[in-house]
């Protein structure tokens, strides 16, 4: 297979759902809709939507009726960019090689399109009805996406991970900022996919497990881009995380550790996949990919 | 009926659901938590939550049955309010005579109690499964209540609020603020209680009526009591919208118009509820109260 094809097919398909999701720039009041839609479409890899969309697949499910899940993770990871870039938090000028949302539109206006891409993040999770999804099905995902999102998951990550600026942090500590600021919304995103498409306990274990592995292995990795990235293939300042003194990986194990560790992840991830053989050589390539990703 | 006895009731109530469905204060990381407990549990008389409960009541549905969303709107309706005291939104210092929430925790445990608040109000509306209803009808109020927070509603208003700042706007400008920012979450609070009790198609039209009506009068009278109400009594300083030059009722058509197209507001409510008989009281009085509210 070609996992870098099949990626952007993925991307390109949520990318058309969200400019469908999203309310048009022109509609009033046109500033907050720029906004959202600046953000959210300047760029990024779609890899929590595509997580989505590739277990549905895993388990014979059309991808598009899926969609509204991919969009709506998708929605929230870019909320949780802006709001971490604000100026009271991380005080990034640059993402995805583009200037901040505040920085283009104001704090005030960044504040507020985080806020609606949240919400229409659950709006559209409304909207799998349309997919004739079970009822209950749809209050059990909005009950997992809320909980990825909030501080037992996303939240409390980004909220230790403020803290921790500037302290010597423990490895417990480590853990439990990357498992809740990053790891939380792949979980949601793979176990949603596996929900909506039937999965049985043993597919659901397996595939969870596969998603706590790729988490770490995503945060290792990216703590590790930020030290010896590329700052134009990265698209934001490489050694900021130095800077701030942020808790990573690279600062608690040493860069050589941190790497072997990534790799324990990668193999982990592989192993849980076993049962589905083939099917999932995309969801393979995609935790592969993580070892040697240059943004 | 005494009607602030029945109001204190049910204001009781939602203050021991929101009491359950908040994570302890003491829950790790603890800071957040304590963040949203401190604004959440700062005081307000919980209208939006009583309208809930006093609508399942008039249609002969048990109050605490819908206590999901009565306890979610009013932390969706308290996390704007912690995201609009930001000083890069209106900046204000002081909301229900306590210190505002940035001014205690610091600006980013605010950004992110908000944040926190609005994601735990679609984790509580899941909930709602837990009361034995239709999944499907849980659906259409997770999807109505989103449509009411995001840019279609809270969110548009507010951004028409801020950018109408210190220009003089026209009476329709004003409207859209107000049915925006404030009208939007008594309509969903009005017409959830409504959908859940099983209205039928008169009934919620008649409903959605009282809302329309209750929400400007709220508002109007809102404006009003800045320029002429007690500091202690309303929590906030007087006469914010005048400094600030916010788009008000008073701003455009001077306070005795202002006050008159309240009463015309309350006036409309009233009719609205005709066919309710005396079942209705509890919400006549409610919209009557706002035009002798002090705060």
């Amino acid at each position: 297979m070609n996992w870098e094809r099949e990626l952007a097919q993925k991307a390109a398909m949520i990318n058309a759902a969200l400019d469908r999701y999203l309310p048009p720039a022109s509609q009033y009041p046109p500033k907050i809709h720029e906004a959202m839609r600046y953000s959210l479409f300047a760029g990024g890899k779609r890899l929590r939507g595509a997580l989505v969309l590739a277990v549905a697949e895993l388990l014979y499910m059309e991808p598009k009726r899926v969609l509204p899940v991919a969009a709506s993770l998708e929605m929230i990871h870019t909320y949780s960019l802006i709001h971490d870039d604000l100026p009271a938090m991380d005080d990034d000028d640059y993402r995805r090689g583009k200037p901040t949302c505040h920085r283009v539109f104001g704090e005030a206006v960044a504040i507020l399109a985080g806020d609606a891409l949240l919400t229409l993040a659950f709006q559209t999770l409304s909207g799998l009805k349309e997919e004739g999804f079970d009822a209950g099905l749809i209050v059990k995902i909005v009950e997992e996406v809320s909980r990825a999102a909030g501080t037992e998951g996303l939240i409390g990550g980004q909220v230790v991970d403020l803290e921790s600026e500037g302290i010597q942090v423990v490895s417990d500590t480590l853990a439990y900022i990357h498992e809740h600021k990053t790891g939380a919304l792949f979980r949601v995103a793979v176990r949603s996919g596996a929900l909506l498409a039937g999965a049985d306990a043993l597919q659901l274990q397996a595939l969870t497990d596969y998603a706590a592995a790729f988490g770490l292995a995503f945060q290792i990795t990216d703590d590790i881009l930020d030290i010896t990235g590329d700052e134009r293939e990265l698209g934001k300042p490489v050694k900021s995380d130095l800077v701030k003194k942020k808790a990573t990986y690279p600062a608690v194990f040493g860069i050589e550790q941190a790497r072997s560790l990534a790799a324990e992840q990668v193999k982990k991830a592989l192993h849980s996949l076993e049962m589905f053989g083939s099917r999932a050589e995309f969801l393979r390539e995609t935790v592969r990919y993580l070892l040697h990703r240059k943004s």
